[in-house]
């Protein structure tokens, strides 16, 4: 039973649902619902999908959720950069247009539950920790520009293609001659218009007497009059006879049922940007779900958020959607909105289904300009070029793996970009540790606490040699350790007694017990005694099950004031006693 | 002049050289120059070259050294394992026998001679840390099997191939009809004599009167009597007529003038195994070098090094070689024997050289089965299974490591194998690194020190958590620790105050900066303090660039003793103070 509920959340919050939250929880609803159908359509546009599937993967993946999720607020669906990445991965298999494109996006969307299914079930939730801080930062500003870019084509109303920014700047050029004088009209108003109403709109409200909240739910349905008023237009101008692209025929009906194709050769093909897609999609949603449940003093467990998207996305792939996951603007609208529970998420499934099968005649003139508009408006709040400036300041290396992450996002394209922005954070973590920092010690007058000679007024011993290592010991650092310490010993000609002060070595592995193994007996050879002091438990444990302690040319102590009372007192109690064993 | 004599060494040891350590080195010269003929032979036969290729690699390359390199006891030339990988490598651009092979191999050496010499320039050589102690161990041993096993078709007299462990050994078998008895008297014979050189000889010498260094030396020229013996039995019988596979006609001459073929082609081709050769063969090279530095007190400057090998290997290059590297048994023989300075490699050279315009055509009738028995018995010292149970002992993650090098570099090749090993190496690394040990921790009573309450009986505060954590704050494990503060602060109702201890944090990057910050923010919304304590100077350094240390609700203490001191006796100056300001 706690297993169950374990993986099944809704048993937990399902047991207390009641009449308040259920009113709650139908507002936030309706309000989401109005907010996505134009949304939806117009990611299944960025991803290269017929306008339905964008409808689709809002229906059964928020289902699916609402039982295996943990997040009370997340709402599941299309969302910019997941298009943005389908589009990408699956134009690599199949031609826009085609079946093969539709039926390679289901078995992406496959692939990607799959993965995360997996990941959910061996909890391993924290492989997403691979994307630092920075690198998501710069892959979300990089794809913010690259999805504006690509939508241009839609607002100019021409046909322009390229992979990555200077393609897409170049093609967009080369074509502007055939630009439709309309669509630009159309588009350019609707995205001054979206503009307006995310800044403008509000402030308005309010100071012609609306509440707040009011305000603030008018301000997220806005759009939705973009929508109403560029598809009367068209259809009682007949603008699309100018050559006005429009949405056109979209089936009226609920998710259809469809089987993904896993032949081996599609897998293969997939199965590596099936993985970027999961991890970035369980990223971008589990920071979301935690900054909202933080505000309500609730808790997410990363590993079921994993089986809750998963199971979204095995569902967009049998019943017509592409990959999915919990999108910020959608989901911070359903919090906003008031809603308590995952049954709003259902309840918004529910509208959006009665939106399929009643509504999607009502778009047939809405123009494409309209949608790219509201794409254009929603991705450029994400580029944010501040973390450049942040982490400049704070860290090269964090700025180096940013600056890295946006400018081959943009030039080699996404899944390049964010690869190599995990690879280079790596790289340098461990150059980092490779080289580790090494401060000779002394002991703070009147205390028993050990600082740094170079920065702080301490005492020292001209025979005994302090050095406390600043890094874990391994094998990037482990030769590093060897050279430092003969250094050190033949320069300071008196010293008779190393210690080594270990509170910050939280590992040794093997390679660095045979380098200390090494230092022990080229000090031993010099007479010299060699002491550890402060080694962690863990640490101790590991050491003594091999013989390095035993040969120890010295002792361990507990504390570093202990190493210093005895080894400044008694200078040379351990070469003395050894000298006759040699 | 400092800089001139920083990249030339001779500078330094030439000017004190003197009658005695020429004589030393003369003697030295002779034994290996003696051990080095059969050697450099068979080593060409393993890296699928013409015989003469392998004395032309002793010559130039050990001169150059002598000029470049640090070590005084170092002797560079043909080694097992990277004649193992010069086969591997150009056997997948051409094959064995043709014009086109021997050139790959000068272009192998010389990519690899220009990638040692940039690293050395760049004092990049902290780059082969990333071959862990366990990696090497288990890659020398898999090589070693592997190389003995390529050499028995050549004891059994038959053609055979495979380019791993099991398809060797199937092939074995399939052409097993094939055998040539003759050889196989001969293969074995030889094998075993070699076996009871090395292990047999010396003591023998010794009990009938031989003094323990002239019985070593004997032992270590005892080789060169297997080849004269089979030479003059084949070349007497006529047995090459019998089928005996012979080394044949070796042109008399010195290292001739060779260029390599630099086209992109193949410098696309051979640039990865070129950088995998330099590493592994600098990797065997300074530990034999600085291991017999050790027992002299000299220095070894890898940087150096790693001019001194580049050096050798575009020596190899132009003078009809392939890739060099020091050699363990080799170096070890030059160092008994007395050698004092490179002087010794230089005239050992010389001896090579006077060897391949006169000696040669005494080498015509030596059987390959010879020379592949010399190749098994100096591999088969170099397996060592031992650090399996090493490993096993000490950490299952280095066993990991261990494990996987041996096995997929038995089964699936050289370069894939010892690549495996340094990504799992690190990725276990990250891993371990991705749940750091966090201990909670109290005041050990009549000290001013801290450690694991579960591990040490010490005095703790219901309202003070103070937690220590063992590993530097970095992306992957930033949000490790949101999520762990979060768990114990909601698990101890009473906590007024947070303490982190900060003695083990080598570095906080800004992904880890960020968690913080996310981490303050939530604990002063909950009225909890948070603080730091033995933040080291360079950490500190850093957080003051950004707002975190401003925004802190709470203190950075010098050591935990103070932080304990005042948050006991003060339980919430902090929390209360900022009350107002809230």
């Amino acid at each position: 039973m706690k297993l169950l509920r374990r993986y099944l959340p809704i048993l937990e919050w399902g047991r207390t649902y009641d009449r308040n939250a259920l009113t709650n929880d139908l507002v936030a609803a309706v309000i989401v619902t109005i907010m996505l159908i134009p949304q939806s359509l117009a990611y299944a546009l960025l991803a290269g999908l017929p306008p339905e599937a964008g409808i689709y993967a809002s229906i059964v993946p928020i289902l699916l959720y609402a039982v295996f999720g943990t997040s009370r607020a997340l709402a599941v669906g299309p969302v910019a950069v997941v298009s943005l990445l389908t589009a990408s991965a699956v134009g690599q298999v199949a031609a826009q247009g085609t079946a093969g494109y539709a039926v390679a996006a289901l078995t992406l969307a496959g692939l990607s539950g799959g993965f995360l299914m997996i990941l959910g079930v061996l909890r391993l939730g924290f492989l997403a920790n691979f994307l630092s801080h920075p690198v998501i930062a710069g892959f979300i500003t990089a794809s913010g520009l690259l999805i504006a870019t690509s939508q241009l084509k839609h607002i100019f109303g021409i046909k322009a293609g390229g992979e990555n920014l200077l393609e897409m700047v170049l093609s967009l050029f080369e074509h502007l001659g055939q630009t439709n004088l309309i669509t630009l009209v159309i588009g350019v108003c609707a995205t001054a218009f979206l503009f307006w109403v995310r800044k403008g709109l509000k402030p308005l409200l309010r100071r012609i007497g609306f509440g707040p909240r009011l305000a603030d739910m008018i301000t997220k349905v806005g759009p939705v009059a973009a929508v109403v008023v560029t598809t009367a237009l068209v259809s009682t101008l007949h603008l699309d006879e100018s050559g006005v692209s429009i949405v056109g025929a979209v089936p009226q009906s609920l998710p259809p049922f469809t089987l993904p194709d896993f032949s081996l050769d599609l897998v293969s093909q997939l199965a590596l940007p099936a993985i970027l897609i999961s991890i970035i999609g369980f990223v971008e949603s589990i920071s979301v779900a935690e900054t909202l449940a933080a505000k309500k003093r609730q808790r997410i467990n990363p590993d079921q958020e994993l089986i809750g998207l998963g199971a979204a996305n095995l569902g967009a792939a049998f019943t017509g959607g592409y990959p999915v996951t919990g999108g910020f603007a959608r989901s911070v609208v359903n919090f906003d909105a008031g809603a308590e529970t995952p049954a709003a998420g259902a309840f918004t499934a529910v509208g959006l289904a009665i939106a399929a099968v009643a509504l999607t005649p009502l778009v047939y003139f809405l123009p494409k300009a309209t949608l790219a508009a509201t794409i254009v408006v929603a991705v450029l709040s994400l580029v944010d070029f501040s973390i450049l400036k942040k982490t400049w300041t704070y860290s090269r290396s964090d700025f180096a793996a940013v600056i890295t992450t946006i400018l081959l996002t943009l030039g080699l394209g996404v899944e390049i970009g964010v690869a190599s922005g995990v690879v280079l954070s790596v790289l340098l973590h461990l150059y980092k540790t490779s080289r580790p920092h090494v401060a000779e010690v002394g002991l703070v007058p009147g205390t028993q606490h050990f600082r740094n000679v170079d920065r702080h007024k301490v005492d020292t011993n001209a025979g005994l040699l302090s050095l406390r290592i600043d890094e874990s010991l391994y094998f990037v650092n482990a030769r590093f350790l060897e050279d430092l310490i003969q250094n050190r010993v033949q320069e300071g000609t008196r010293i008779r007694n190393v210690v080594l002060m270990c509170s910050a070595v939280n590992e040794i592995d093997y390679s660095a017990l045979e380098s200390l193994e090494a230092i022990n007996r080229r000090l031993k050879d010099m007479g010299i005694g060699l002491h550890l002091s402060e080694v962690k438990g863990p640490v101790m444990d590991k050491l003594k099950t091999s013989h390095f302690i035993d040969d120890l040319n010295g002792e361990v102590f507990l504390s570093q004031y202990r190493a210093w009372d005895q080894l400044t007192r008694f200078p040379y109690p351990v070469s003395s006693m050894d000298a006759a064993s040699l």
